[in-house]
């Protein structure tokens, strides 16, 4: 696929499974992406008992660590060598990098603010591209990295998000919805109706109106912008639903000793709802791509973190700064 | 079950599926509980084409509609012998009373501020009852009468929803989760971490602490608390990812020629995952229990409605304004 050597910077903290998961999900990324070489940062000695191909992993030493539970601009101060500090400052100083981090949602953001910041008007922001009914993809943005948000944010979302559908997915001219509680233009929260009014003026926006919850993933657009808050809930709702149903329907099989016709359907609904690796997302606006991979990842979403970074890679115009439009 | 004679006020207008679905719903009411009368507000023609036991059945006539494209508070002087503001000003004239309707819910809200204010102070809300993964029903309140909340209102949600649990599913002390994009209490929108603080505060409320969107329906708490746009969009999401994973199973079913086994499966989970009923908003918080069914109600849901008045009218104290606390 991508023939040039491409590097990867691993923040191995930030999963609740430990440092072992992501180191385990390096190795996985070694040996199936022969164009990647890796930079892992965390502790050394730990790093070092991995019997990896030091010829293609570089390590960089970090002490302390930040949890969900610390605000993120004093953690900086505090523990300036974690390290999700210290994968940002590298990324910030090499080319053809991207990063990978299951760090706090917040530390990512003023991360990619000091390191990374692409255009000083535009915060960085956080999508995730999720499977939809029309057998593609949709972009929601942002999922959870800036929680209060203006309308003036919502409309840099539809840019970003419809930049990245453009150029990863080649749609020409991206649809883009505005998640609301009603399909009126007339409803939403002060926030949305006011975002509401500038979409339609925008005519770099190829805006087709606002959706609602039960169309979230519906495939009528390919671009879908909400607030942080919002959209955290549309990407939990949606896995949480998922995993209630294929639970509900596992229970179900078991009870009617229908095992040997549902377990297969159980596991065709399971990778296509693979949360693991959707609830992955992906830094828009950055100069460099970051994929920010859940608390509860393992070493599958670590590899998949990877495979999409690649694919960004070869696509690299998106992450150059220019402007697209 | 209830045996004293009850009044339902039935809005015939709101339905996607035009005034004939409620008509056909109000049909059901009657044949199946005897204990209640109908009053029927709408189209006087229309309904005495219907034959209905007309000792059953009083007429209120009504002229004029209002859409979801109309501002609730300007319809309510443009259109006052609409149906939805006929049927309320008769519900605050009515003892024993219940009222169900598919309008607006903006104009809902207008008219039970009008007319069925339990308490000056607490403006009454829309709460929705869904069956969460411990087999038993988590109260979401708001779903989408209030759209911005302040802090304050948050709390309102979760002493209403506290009660409805209390009296009518017999909860002794009812848990309360407020949604957020994380467990953490330094997670949230400024409103929701304002909120976080007074409910770790409010002795009368068993407070469990934030719930994020992958456990809304996981049974964790009893009442889930947030402002009427994030609980549209968990209600919402929540019906359209069922729809989403039914689509699916279905058509897996046809192309794998399994549907003897799994189209009985299909059959279970839509029946779990009702929507068309679960859907149903419930009015806390007003003097008169108000059903309001969704735009796309057809008679089963207007029948569903009137089966949880009669649940509520068996537990009329939650609705006499008395301070149970």
């Amino acid at each position: 696929m991508f023939m040039e050597k491409y590097k990867i910077i691993i923040d191995t903290f930030g999963s609740d499974k430990g440092p072992e998961a992501i180191l385990e999900g390096a190795k996985l990324i070694l040996n199936e992406f022969d164009n990647v070489d890796l930079i892992i940062v965390g502790d050394k000695d730990l790093i070092n008992k991995y019997d990896f191909d030091f010829s293609r992993v570089e390590i960089i030493d970090s002490k302390g660590t930040i949890t969900n539970y610390d605000n993120p601009i004093e953690a900086f101060y505090k523990e300036p060598d974690a390290s999700i500090f210290k994968a940002f400052e590298a990324a910030s100083k090499i080319k053809n990098i991207g990063l990978i981090s299951a760090g706090n949602s917040g530390a990512l953001m003023v991360c990619a603010i000091k390191y990374l910041l692409n255009d000083k008007r535009i915060r960085p922001c956080m999508a995730a591209v999720l499977p939809n009914m029309n057998k593609s993809f949709t972009c929601l943005v942002d999922t959870g990295a800036s929680i209060d948000c203006g309308p003036n944010q919502l409309i840099n979302f539809a840019h970003l998000g419809s930049d990245f559908m453009r150029y990863l997915y080649k749609i020409d001219s991206p649809k883009v919805g505005l998640l609301s509680n009603g399909a009126e233009p007339t409803k939403g929260n002060k926030v949305v109706k006011e975002a509401y009014k500038l979409l339609v003026e925008d005519k770099n926006i190829n805006f087709i109106g606002n959706i609602e919850g039960n169309k979230a993933l519906s495939g009528l657009c390919d671009v879908l912008v909400c607030d942080g808050f919002a959209g955290n809930q549309v990407l939990k709702n949606s896995e949480g639903m998922a995993v209630n149903l294929i639970t509900e329907i596992v229970k179900y099989a078991k009870k009617n000793k229908q095992e040997e016709v549902i377990m297969p359907l159980v596991q065709y609904l399971m990778q296509t709802y693979d949360f693991e690796s959707l609830g992955a997302g992906i830094m828009l606006g950055s100069k460099v791509p970051v994929m920010k991979c859940r608390g509860s990842s393992g070493p599958k979403a670590i590899r998949n973190a990877a495979h999409i970074l690649l694919n960004i890679a070869m696509n690299k115009s998106l992450y150059d700064g220019e402007d697209k439009r």
